[in-house]
């Protein structure tokens, strides 16, 4: 039987010692090749590059690197790299959590939607502390997922978005499968001045809060437990329609 | 009675057409306030700056750019130009349609998933041409969705991404709610050659094909309807939680 070839990819970089954890844990699963940024591309989204052509450097082998996002690397990966389609995609492990509302900035979790699209299985994992980031226990939990994927597969056009507690594998309390929390909303943003008294500003930092209840990616995260969320590419309110029929008079 | 506000946006920067035609349609409906990129940020999706400060200028009264992307535009908008909270966000006009899973690239719809996440009512507009583009019958377009957002609301943590067609007035058929289409998937990639004779990769191009049914945006935009499509901020596959809990054995 042909081993199962996973491609590995990732937004901070070929560099980062999250995709080398991640990497080490898929070839004990097959054949792993990573296809990652050149550079730390965290908060890019589902962003494409397609105003300039992009080069693909190979680094060692089955470890190539290209000048772009995190989706263009799916989709060079898929096209040009890989000498046949992947069975699964993976993606991280990211320093820091990916939960609710903020996954949509996240460019870890849309490498997984880039794979989806092609009808990829796909996985996006996610380290849910703060540095120093210690990915061991993190790369043994997308080793048993990717297993898991690979053996029961996942629901039709979606991908998974895990993230996993940053504690000892001992204090893990288990899976649960869990629903996109809500962020009680408001990027925060410092006044900074540059170095001819003119002020910018600068987003990040700030506390973020959530809501959504007990099933939520982030409560479930915060009582110990590894937060698995299916995600799906149509992003449709199907009521919606029907609020709007209903509402608009045209 | 206060006037609404609304906050004006894009991702083709602050000097394109299409925005400065939205501008002049929400103009005659309250206070209009551009903050747009200042430069072309097409496929940036929902990306958010937060590696470097941003800088804001202001062009003209009601007016200002900013060195970011169509989502840093939204949140610097918010907290930082306006003086109060806009009652509406409008995003374009796009150049070019926004359709099916294409939408996830776009910063034109990711301007209103920011917008939304505000729970601000928010609206994506693009016209579905090809160039020279005329923005005049998709501004009148955007005035009376923009109105009637503004009268009947939206759903809840939705936004309406709006595609009208490229015909004159008389052979736009109507408005339909639709839902967004499935692209039958394949990101074409030209080989090009750098001056030195190594090999690029350029993303784009090719001819999208897509599935999904009569009422989908692009089959309803094709018939020479407006597409009106809800997109909600939830991600979740709700379906596919009961999905995993059944076929993964853990």
């Amino acid at each position: 039987m042909t081993k199962p070839l996973i491609l590995v990819t990732n937004d901070d970089g070929v560099y980062a010692p999250g995709i080398r954890a991640l990497l080490a844990a898929m070839q004990s699963l097959g054949q792993a090749v990573i296809v990652a940024p050149e550079q730390d591309k965290s908060a890019v989204s589902h962003s494409l590059t397609m105003n300039r052509p992009l080069r693909v450097r190979k680094l060692e082998p089955d470890i190539y690197t290209l000048d772009g996002t995190p989706t263009d690397c799916v989709t060079i990966g898929m096209n040009k790299v890989l000498d046949r389609r992947p069975d699964l995609i993976v993606s991280g492990i990211n320093p820091g959590p990916n939960l609710g509302d903020d996954i949509s900035y996240s460019g870890t979790v849309s490498a997984a939607i880039e794979g989806t699209m092609y009808n990829i299985p796909s996985l996006a994992f996610s380290l849910a502390g703060e540095a120093p980031f210690d990915f061991a226990v993190a790369a043994d939990v997308a080793w048993k997922l990717a297993s898991m994927a690979l053996q029961f597969s996942l629901p039709e056009n979606t991908l998974l978005n895990i993230n996993v507690p940053a504690c000892g594998p001992a204090d893990i309390r288990g899976i649960r499968f869990t629903r996109q929390g809500r962020r009680v909303y408001k990027n925060a943003i410092q006044e900074t001045f540059d170095p001819w008294g003119r002020k910018h500003y600068w987003i990040g930092g700030g506390t973020v809060q959530w809501t959504g209840g007990e099933d939520t990616d982030e409560q479930v995260l915060r009582a110990g437990y590894i937060s698995v969320t299916p995600i799906q590419l149509d992003l449709t309110n199907h009521a919606g329609i029907d609020f709007l029929r209903k509402h608009w008079q045209m």
